[in-house]
């Protein structure tokens, strides 16, 4: 039978396959806040279910955190591997939120039909395009094509403690001829992309500690030092006025990007004010020497995640508090090594202190940035697949976004990855709001069926 | 009958009084947060019946927002009018509670007995110290001292929204001969003080909005400004490298002291080193030509109270928050003006703010501070009557701490005010396990009967 025909079952399935992506966003499973363990494990068992009923030997595998999905099919052909990930970021701010972050519900928008809901894009949205493919490519041939291996993991959005260490112990099972991830997103609305780029991330979350308790602004404003005026002191001396990060180092390992991709990239109808505008912004605040796009796809950052000390409730309490918090992250480019970023940070916020304080430093990890080698034929025939789904040129990109994995899986398993996705720059990911289009399902899901054709 | 007997009485009655006081502290009046609006209810009902025990016409008189307590006894000889607030502070953080901050406690420490728990020293026990004198007064004497009005608020801790009205409306009821504020401490543990200067207070809360929504800092980090990053820009250059607030003007308003003052001031015992020692710091960090006591006393400050945005709990979210949060106080001093300083910090901050962001100020308010005149006679009675009570010459000191009372008292009424205390520098007042000496308790119920003998 042919492709057209699983093209014409995954159209005909939409509204059941809209149905179980709806039933696996109920489930809060944020892998951040340990209050929602037991929702991680569900989804993890939601997925194993699933992935069983179309042919899958697939298994909750467990980790010192939330387990991994693990599900293998077919015996002959090339061996692909496919990478997703079932846990969610938390839903703060809630009160921004038009409805219940996981009361999921189709709406009608002025740009098209969504799907609303913590996770629709983020990720389980693009993750279920893979298996709803592999779904209809089953009820149509009775098999599947060639080798595929679906592997889930359940801590992205949270550091990915368990990742590296259950790669090394099953490499054997999970080495593959290639990896496909589907957790990024198009160029824009009408172009289909596969990310060859990646900034890494480094963090830390600190402490800065002044008095033995929290002092009466009346009794000790003055001669007791409070914690929060230095590390908004420190903190606002992290960038200068051109928007560079001041850490000494910072940019000793940044290399100047090649001029075929920067001529590429300049190439691409990127909507420098309309990227912006979206958001309510107009004037980029990265590096000034740097267009936006490269901001974000080639160049470092430090930004402040969160902040907090003192008193943040109703009204006003007047104290000088014991302490004050800041997590902060760097997006990493090209040969940046997150240690030696976390180390150059955390000895440039020290030489800074002022006396009588200290600080504390905790959950300091990061990963590298990624580059892919698209000299693989599979890049182009890649492309091609996705250029006839949408009917434009599918092209190559870099993305601001640090998914680990990708430089994982070359690193410890020796295979390349490509990362195609179907997310849009609107869908309020990490946000209030998150939505993922309909047309982004339905049409990820004849993707991948096409991908699959030309890959195997 | 004599002063002795009255003090006798309060001798043998002190259990009974620490039974009274431990039960108002059960009760937790916590005025800036509407969830215990009953229980600042509770508090003002629980005095008026404990009053009207002792002979006073006592009522619960309504305002906008917490009740007024007033309470009239006596018809001839002069008019004292007793101060006191039944409000208490939040008890945020709570976890730095040794105990249930509303579950008090008698505690014997290598310091004496004291006891513990929120309002202890800040207001309530203060407050009691007068009721406790006229409930033995009355029992030895069978009446009151001449004319005693006792007036207590329940928003001292939230600003005191209702009570400069409150004054206005009645000021027939409450003007007086002279008022007594129970609100303030010895000037060190064995030296009885009142209180002839104290600081004012200015403050304002604070949101800067950047982008229209949360963003992903993989996808916007770089371009889009972090509302985080331009309030710790700012915030962070509102002190110079010598401690002095930057905010144009700050200074204008500011009265160098009066050299007979200052020398006062430089002969007291004051243990500089000590005072920051006990809660673990040793730097003064205002003004570095000042010592701390005139940093205290006489000096204007700027402290951050609160700060907040992003994503605040456990783990991680690389986040672009839409919306960073602040709390300011400045503590005024002479003839600064609330007003004209907010006006000046709001302006200061906004010329800083980049393009694109915007900031909304809230809970814009403040009070002068206040100088007493000591000329009345009735301060050298009452310091006669401490350094009697205590066998150590009583002082005239400052007060870091804003009591905006005893300005009104004056403006409002044409009243003098004189702020007699019995807290100490280690009760930490608004801060967790708070504390009152035993020993403050029972001399000062001793110490205002020995000053009612005097004034009346």
């Amino acid at each position: 039978m042919s492709l057209q025909t699983v093209l014409d079952t995954i159209d005909q399935s939409l509204p059941e396959a809209t149905d179980r992506l709806l039933d696996l966003l109920r489930i809060p499973s944020i892998s951040t806040d340990p209050a929602f363990k037991g929702d991680c494990d569900r989804a993890a068992d939601w997925l194993v279910e699933d992935l069983k009923t179309i042919g899958f030997e697939a298994a909750k595998r467990p980790t010192p955190g939330h387990p991994m999905v693990v599900a293998h099919a077919g015996t002959e052909g090339p061996h692909i591997l496919f990478y997703g990930h079932y846990d969610v970021q938390p839903v703060d701010p809630l009160n921004l939120w038009h409805r219940e972050p996981f009361d999921p519900q189709i709406e009608d928008t002025a740009k098209g039909r969504v799907i609303r809901g913590r996770g629709s894009a983020d990720d389980k949205g693009q993750l279920m395009t893979f298996i709803e493919a592999c779904r209809a490519w089953k009820a149509v041939h009775g098999t599947l094509p060639g080798r595929i291996t679906i592997f889930l993991e359940g801590e992205e959005e949270s550091g990915s403690p368990s990742l590296i260490p259950f790669m090394r112990a099953h490499a054997e099972e999970l080495r593959s001829d290639i990896a496909l991830i589907c957790d990024t997103g198009m160029f824009d609305a009408r172009t289909p992309a596969i990310v060859t780029m990646l900034r890494g991330l480094a963090k830390v979350e600190l402490t800065v500690h002044a008095a033995n308790k929290d002092l009466h602004s009346g009794m000790f404003g003055g001669p007791a030092m409070n914690p929060i005026r230095v590390l908004t002191k420190i903190l606002g001396g992290l960038h200068d006025d051109k928007g560079r990060v001041t850490v000494p180092g910072f940019y000793d390992d940044v290399e100047e990007l090649p001029d075929a991709i920067r001529q590429q990239w300049q190439s691409l109808p990127f909507d420098h004010a309309g990227f912006l505008g979206d958001v309510d912004l107009s004037v980029p605040a990265g590096e000034v020497d740097r267009t936006p796009l490269e901001q974000i796809w080639s160049r470092p950052t430090a930004e402040i995640n969160g902040i907090w000390g003192g008193y943040t409730g109703a009204g006003f309490k007047t104290v000088l508090p014991a302490e004050a918090h800041a997590k902060i992250s760097f997006r990493l480019v090209s040969k940046m090594d997150p240690d030696k970023i976390n180390a150059a940070f955390q000895s440039w916020f020290e030489a800074q202190l002022p006396a009588d304080c200290t600080v504390e430093f905790k959950d300091v990890n990061g990963s590298p940035a990624s580059v892919m080698e698209i000299g693989d034929p599979a890049f182009e025939k890649a492309r091609a697949a996705l250029s006839e789904e949408w009917g434009t040129e599918a092209a190559y990109v870099g993305a601001g976004g640090s998914i680990p994995i990708a430089g994982y899986f070359k690193e410890i398993l020796g295979m390349d990855a490509m990362l195609i996705g179907f997310g849009r720059d609107d869908d309020q990911m990490h946000s209030p709001n998150e939505k993922y289009d309909m047309e982004s399902f339905h049409k990820g899901i004849r993707s991948w069926a096409r991908v699959l054709e030309k890959l195997t």
